[in-house]
Parts: C-alpha cells; structure tokens; sequence
C-alpha cells in the first residue's frame, strides 16, 4: 500500500470519512486511493472556498472533521478565507495539501510555494510529511489535533512522493482529546456574581447555545434572574419553539453599548465580552460596560456546557428551564409589500422543524432571524471570521452532514457572488437545500459603514464601489447554469408559493428574492 | 487631508492611476478619497481573486503597476493564487490592504488576521504603515519596490487609524528603479558560445519576447543558426505575422527532453532551463541534457531585451531580422468537426491585429496555439503560476490597460469556474473582450495526469473527481446572469459566424465551444 492510500484507510479509521475536494496532480494518488478505500465519500468542489466552507458547516454539524484535498500552496490559498471564518468558528477540519514531492521543490517550479507560510495564520497545527511510512501515522495526529479544544484547522501538507511511495500501512486512531472538566473554584465565583442583587447577564457561546448546555443556561437564568446574551454571531445555535431563548447582542458598537446599559455582572461561558467588529473615529472598541464585573465561568479548553451544568446545581436551580420560546408565527397578506420582514414572516411559518439555516444575510437577516425566534425549532448557523462568501458553502456542508433535515441558507447577493460555485456541488450531491438571496444589487452594509466613518455622503466613485446596479446579477439564470433549478419572487404572493413549494420537495432550489 | 487621500494623491502622481477593488469598512477612507482624486479609476470586482488576475494583466501590458485595494488578510487571502501567479510572471502590483486601526488590533475583532503572515509567501515588498503622516511616503516606496526588477508585488497593510488620522500631504514619486545593463563578460560569453559549431538554442523569456529584445533575437539567430526557444508558459509574448518566430518549449518533461534532443549549448535570457511541471514516479525533474552547457546572456536583475542587444553587435549580426512568420491562415470548411484545432483555425483567419490573447485553454489550447502562429500579430499571454482561474482576470485587467485593442481570452471550462466574477466587471466596465469557453466538461488534464502518475485507470470514485459533467455547466445562463452577452457554439459555421460577428463588435461577449 502506498502513502496515499495509508492515509485514506487511516483518515476512515480515525472517522473522517468526508473529504471536500478540489485535487491536481499531485493529489492524484489520494485520489486514486478513494478507489481502494470504501467508507470515503469524496464532494468534488469547483473551487477551494468551496470545499474549505462546506468542511466548516460539515464539522460545526457533525462535532467532527470533514477533511479538504487542496491542491498546492495556490489551491489552500484560495481556501484561506473560508478557513479563517472556521477557525473563529473552532470547527474541527483536517486540510489535506497536496505539495510537490520532496525532491522536486528545490526546482522551484510553477507551481512552488510557501504552502507552510499560506497555512499558518488559519491553522492550530501544522505538519508536513517527510516521508510514506509516516504519513499514516501523521494523519491520525492531524484528526486529533482538529478536535483540539472546541476545534481547530489542522493542515496535513503531502509532498507527492510520500504519498507515492510504498507505506506500511494505516496508523489506529488516537484518542479524541476531551475538553477539561469544569473548574470548580471558576464555578463557585460564578455563582456568586450571579447570586449577588446587581443586574447580571450569562453571555453564552459555543456548546452554551444549543442541548444540554441551553438548557442549564435556562435553569441559571430562571434560578436567578440573570438575563441571557449570546455574540452578534455564534457557530451554532438551538432556537425556536420550545427552545430557552438567548438574546444575540446586535452588530453596531452602539447597540451593543445599549444591549449592555446598566448590566452590572457579566458570566462567561463559551464566549468572549464583545469588542466593536471594526474601529470607527471617536468610536469605543471595548464595549462592555466599565463598572461591570467579567466573571469566567469557563475557559476555552473547558466544556461551557458542563460549566453550565455544574453551576446550575451549584444554584440549587430546578432540573428542567420552563420558560421556553412559544411557537407563533404568521403569514403574512399576499398584497404586503416584499421586503425582509414580510419574507422572514413567511420563512417562520413554513419552517420544517429540525432545519439548519446558514445565514449570510447580513442587512437583510433582522426580519428572519426576528421571525424564526418563534419557529419550529431549528439551528442556526452564523459567519463567524467576517469574511463574507461562507454561506452557501456552509449549507453544502451542513447538508451533506444531515442529510435527513432541510437546510435554508439566507444570503446577500454580494457575498453569495464569492462562492457561487458552491450552488453546482448541491446539484451534483443532489443536498437538501434551499437557498434565499436577498438581491439588493448592493453592498448594502457598505452603504451604511461609509456613513459611520465620517467622511460625508459618498460621491461617484464611491457609489460605484458600493453599488452592484449595472449590470443587475440574474440569480435565476446564474443558478440555473449551475444546475440548481431557481425562481424569481417580485411579490410576498410568489414568495411564499415558492418557498412553501420548495420546503415540501428534496434537492436544492434557490429564490432570488427582489428588494 | 487625511493619510487616505495622502495615498491616493501619491499614487496616481507615482503613476499608479487604476486600482481593482473589493473593499469593506476598514478600506472606506481609501473610497472616499477616490472622490477626491481626479484621475483615480476604480474598478469594483466581486471577487478578490479577479482584482488580483486584472492588476496583473494590466501591469503587464503597461510595464507598470495597478493597484488593488482589499478588504483585510481575508480579502487579501482570495486574492492570493493569482498574486501566486503574477509572481511568476514578475508583474509589478501593488496590493492595499486594509487592517484594523493600531489600536483595534488587540481586541482581536472577527476580521483581524496575520495580514503580514498571509502577504509573505507572494509578496517581495511588504509594510504595515504605522502613521497617517507616512503613509505618503510608504505608498511611494511601494509603487517603485513593485518596479524593482522585471517587477514584484508590493503589499501595503493600511490600519484603518493612518487612513483616517490627519496626513501633511502627499508623497513625491520616487525614481523608477531600472534593469541593470549588461554584463559585457557574460555577452562575451554567450558570444563564444553561440559561435561554436556545436547545436545551440537561445532560450528566452521576460522582454526578450517582445519588441526590440525579440528583434535582437531574430537577428542572433540569423547570425549563429541557433534556434529560438522559450519556457513554455511566458508572461507577454508577440507573435503571428511579420514577427520573430520563438517555439515555445511543450508541456510535459518527456516532451521538453525530446525538444532539446542533441542541443549542446542553451544560451539564457530572461529566463530559467526548464524543468517538470510536476514530479512523477521515475520521470526526471531536471530536462536540460547533461552534456548540454548553458551560459546565461543576463540575470534577473538585468533586462534580456538590452542583453541580446548588446549580443546581436558582439557577434556582428544584421540591423533586421529577415526570417519572419507569414500571413497564412484558412478557415475550415462549414462541415468540418468542431474542436480545437478548426476552433483555433477560425481564431488565426478572423483576429484583429494587435489582439491581447490570454490563454487558459490549457489542454484545448494547442490547436489554437498552432493556428494563430502565422496569424495577424498579436500578443500572447500565458499562465505562469499554473494556478488555473487566473484567465478571465487577465483578460479582463489587458483590456483595461489597451481599451483599443481587442481582447480574446481562450479558457478551459473547469478553470474558468474559479474566478468567473470576472465577467461582471467586463460587462460593467464594457470591456472589449470576447471569452471562448472550451466547454469538455472535465478536468481535462487531470484525466492525463492520473494515467502519468502510475496508479492504473480510475475507478469510479477518482473519475467523479476528474468528469465535471452531472450537473453540466451552462456557460451562457452563467455570462448572461452577470450580464455578459454569450452564445454556444456546436458547429463550425456557428463558431465561425460568432467569432466573427464579435471581432467586429465592441464590448463583452462570450462563447461556449462544446467539444
């Protein structure tokens, strides 16, 4: 057995059986090993921003890696963006990068780089292999070291001939890495911040936000009275009816500011007190409140859940939360105007319990994210790095991970424009999903940061760099050449026909929606 | 002023007068001044990786640079594969990328990342301006630190902070940094060389392949018999009628060692001896033969133009070239089979002189290639990086840098898929530039990959991974979505009456050839 093949049966035994890819020639022989190794399911992507975002909703799902194949330093390059959104995400993900073989880098030929270089400011671990009878063996470290923590990018780098060359054979797994048990004397300074009579929140995050650990977070905050926060984005997120409700704190420093007025005690757990997500002049960057206590009630090698849980006892909080978010929605009248409340209203109402929904709808996600808080239940999956174009892929991966639920991705026409590609791997995988694009020809946040800078209404140019008029982008016809039939809603009418129709059928749909 | 508008000011009286942009908030002082500036043209991109493929067609077709603006080490990141490839064409760029303000960076905001970390592997120049009162004087370093050389990519980190802050003004250009002359010892040399009775081939590169530098290489082999060969991708080449015929070097290392078969002497200007693309199990990386001696006419830092040049009169070669290509050209008969070589032969017969040819063709690309050798003059530019997806940003970035000249970019359909944004901004911009999509449906040379590694024929998992067809793209739905008039061709007579309906109009259009 040759490395490549060694790595595959290893990467399988490890439980990575998913492997996003965009390959070259020097990831033919991991190619050729998918063919020798049942249990690897191999996505072919049309682009690495492609794979490397599917990877991340697919590990966010799943708790587990999906593994890349990345060609070259230039192939993971152009996964990097997507990449950094998953390790803010701390989505566990195996990057596997086909390099040139060892012999042959000193030749500097086209295709040379500095693949360590391009890999380092998105991974958590990094090795290259130096040589077949250890590639197995370096990929069971790399399995671990994704799950790392709450997760990380472990980037395994391949020269060709360490997977050409005759190997051993596959290493055995390692064991998956726990997170710590909770810190008993964190959780005891919790509890006395929030036993205190100041007025407190929990700002909630990672595994906070969603099983075992939203429900002690509602014991905690029904034993005390302690209001619960989570950030303007969080990786995943249990919500809807009958689910505890967790406030986001909203996008703007300002707002924040307000969300935050008057809170005394934070607890932590999961998360990081919020920051302002760009600098403004004149503006804060700190934004928690400067008399407030920050309490830690878990570290981020620790499990937030189980701080959760140990805290709840430790408040002697009843066993089960009770206030639990109702189910209410409305559909809205067919002659309302088509905008984002009108078309989250209708988003609410015909959600099928149990779907993901990967947003990237940016200043078009109030009216559903509003809407959905009183849904069927389902989970919520947010841009987690900033870097916008995460959103289709997140659903790509999210649905070839949960095959048996739907998968709604909501996104601005800008951002969806960076990973378009991702709409061909759901038509050739044939994935749940159901894609809304909110087609306001604009970078419409844009339009609002320029007027929080401080330099005055834009002029022209700067209009031009803000504006996506001219030409308009057919989402239809940009779908359809992808394979993914799609339709065109100018009014709540055809929207909701259209959504319901498509919330009742499997495969993927897209719904350019005009506003 | 502030150190934004500083920059812009700086740029443009540098010489740096149109910028590719995809910015966000920390870039919107940089879009701002743009308002203020007389003389800036920004063109938006929807994707990063195409602003940085249109830096590099247009920088080089001007000699000098473009710059790009980007939004943060995200931004920066999609565009990284075809700064890898701009690279290894020495184009001068000059990227601005924009960062946190200094005192934001600590907070570690969403967006904040290793933007020095993600520049490095691609960039010769790199600084993160620290004060609004230099940021003048740093774009000013950066516009000549692109030109060093045949050119480099100049990377300019600009926190949000020294966009805003208060600046004195702007920066005077700094002198253009030139090529060193020749070296006369290493003339004497190449003259010695090229004099002996042995077999020798000039091999050619950087400005020896176009202009004087390709003159003075006809007139050296009319005067040594040496024959003219260059590296088989080349950053800017003229060719077809009237023009010094230079055969470039074929793609796989098999077929390179049957090229320099026998060749005892390989006389270097402005390029390096050629090596395998890739390595494969028993095939050599190195392919100039061993009793071949190679002396180099000029080094990097020189320009080969003026090295051959200085040749030419060493050896007492003719003032002219004598042995040029002619004009032949036939079209194909109506009912001839589509594919690439009657595709390429209409090309040669209908090209307007003075055509821009970027090509990513890659495994269609021969046909073609033969054709327009003897086809009215134009100027070829190749892939360098081997990243493929960087042809329709090249022809877009050529086009803007020759409005009166037509563009035609041949491109691969699986390549074409990674940066097709690009096609928005030839429709925005009405471009010239008229793309022909060879539309096979694979990932064509990997299927020729596979069969060269040594692994047997693919089974059905490796054949998913190279077929792209289930779902097939629709090129003309995907031009027609971002506004870009395209039609398909499945006949002769229908590429025919295309092509030549669009060589005779201005402005973007698209042509998907099924073969």
């Amino acid at each position: 057995m040759n490395g490549a093949e060694s790595l595959v049966r290893t990467l399988v035994s490890s439980g990575v059986n998913t492997c996003f890819s965009n390959p070259g020639t020097s990831e033919m022989h991991f190619v050729a090993a998918t063919d020798q190794v049942d249990d690897m399911r191999t996505i072919l992507c049309l682009f690495e921003g492609v794979a490397t975002g599917a990877a991340d909703g697919y590990g966010r799902m799943k708790g587990s890696p999906a593994a890349t194949l990345l060609h070259l330093g230039p192939g993971l390059a152009n996964g990097l963006a997507n990449l950094h959104n998953a390790r803010r995400a701390s989505t566990p993900i195996v990057n596997v990068v086909g390099d040139h073989a060892t012999y042959h880098k000193q030749f500097d030929a086209p295709l040379n780089s500095d693949v360590d270089g391009f890999a380092r400011p998105v991974s958590g671990w990094i090795h290259s292999s130096t040589s077949a009878a250890t590639v197995a063996s370096d990929a069971a470290r790399a399995v671990a070291a994704s799950m790392e923590g709450h997760g990380q990018i472990a980037t395994l780098i391949l020269p060709a001939d360490t997977a050409w060359d005759e190997a051993g054979g596959p290493a055995p797994p390692l064991e998956r890495p726990l997170l710590s048990a909770p810190d008993p004397d964190a959780i005891m300074r919790a509890a006395v911040a929030l036993s205190s009579k100041r007025s407190s929140i929990l700002l909630l995050g990672a595994d906070a936000l969603y099983g075992e650990g939203l429900r002690h977070a509602g014991r905690i905050a029904e034993a005390t009275g302690a209001r619960l926060f989570c950030p303007t984005s969080t990786p995943r997120r249990e919500r809807g009816h009958g689910r505890v409700q967790v406030q986001p704190l909203r996008y703007f420093g300002e707002q924040i500011e307000e969300d935050l007025a008057g809170v005394q005690s934070m607890v932590v757990a999961g998360a990081r007190p919020p920051v302002s997500f760009f600098a403004y002049p004149g503006k804060a960057s700190w934004l928690t409140p400067n008399n407030c206590e920050i309490t830690y009630a878990s570290q981020s090698h620790e499990s937030a859940a189980m701080a959760l849980g140990a805290l709840a006892d430790e408040l002697g909080a009843a066993a089960e939360p009770t206030a639990l978010a109702a189910h209410k929605t409305q559909l809205p009248a067919d002659h309302d105007a088509l905008n984002q409340f009108t078309v989250g209203a209708v988003i609410a109402h015909e959600l099928p319990e149990g779907t993901i929904v990967s947003d990237e709808a940016t200043t078009s996600g109030i009216g559903p994210a509003l809407s959905t808080q009183t849904a069927p239940p389902h989970e919520w999956l947010s841009l987690m790095g900033g870097s916008i174009g995460q959103g289709l892929p997140l659903a790509t991966g999210a649905a070839v991970a949960c095959p048996d639920r739907k998968t709604l991705c909501l996104h601005g026409d800008g951002g969806a424009m960076y990973t378009l590609q991702a709409l061909w791997t759901q038509a050739r995988e044939q994935l749940d999903v159901t894609t809304v694009i909110f087609s306001n020809r604009a970078y419409a946040i844009l339009a609002i940061e320029f007027g929080r800078v401080g330099v005055g209404a834009p002029g022209p140019n700067a209009l031009s760099q803000l504006d996506l008029h001219n030409p308009d982008l057919d989402w239809v016809k940009l779908a359809e050449g992808m394979g993914v039939s799609a339709s065109k809603s100018t009014t709540v009418k055809e929207f909701r026909e259209q959504f319901q129709s498509t919330m009742k059928t499997r495969g993927p749909h897209l719904i350019e929606v005009e506003i």
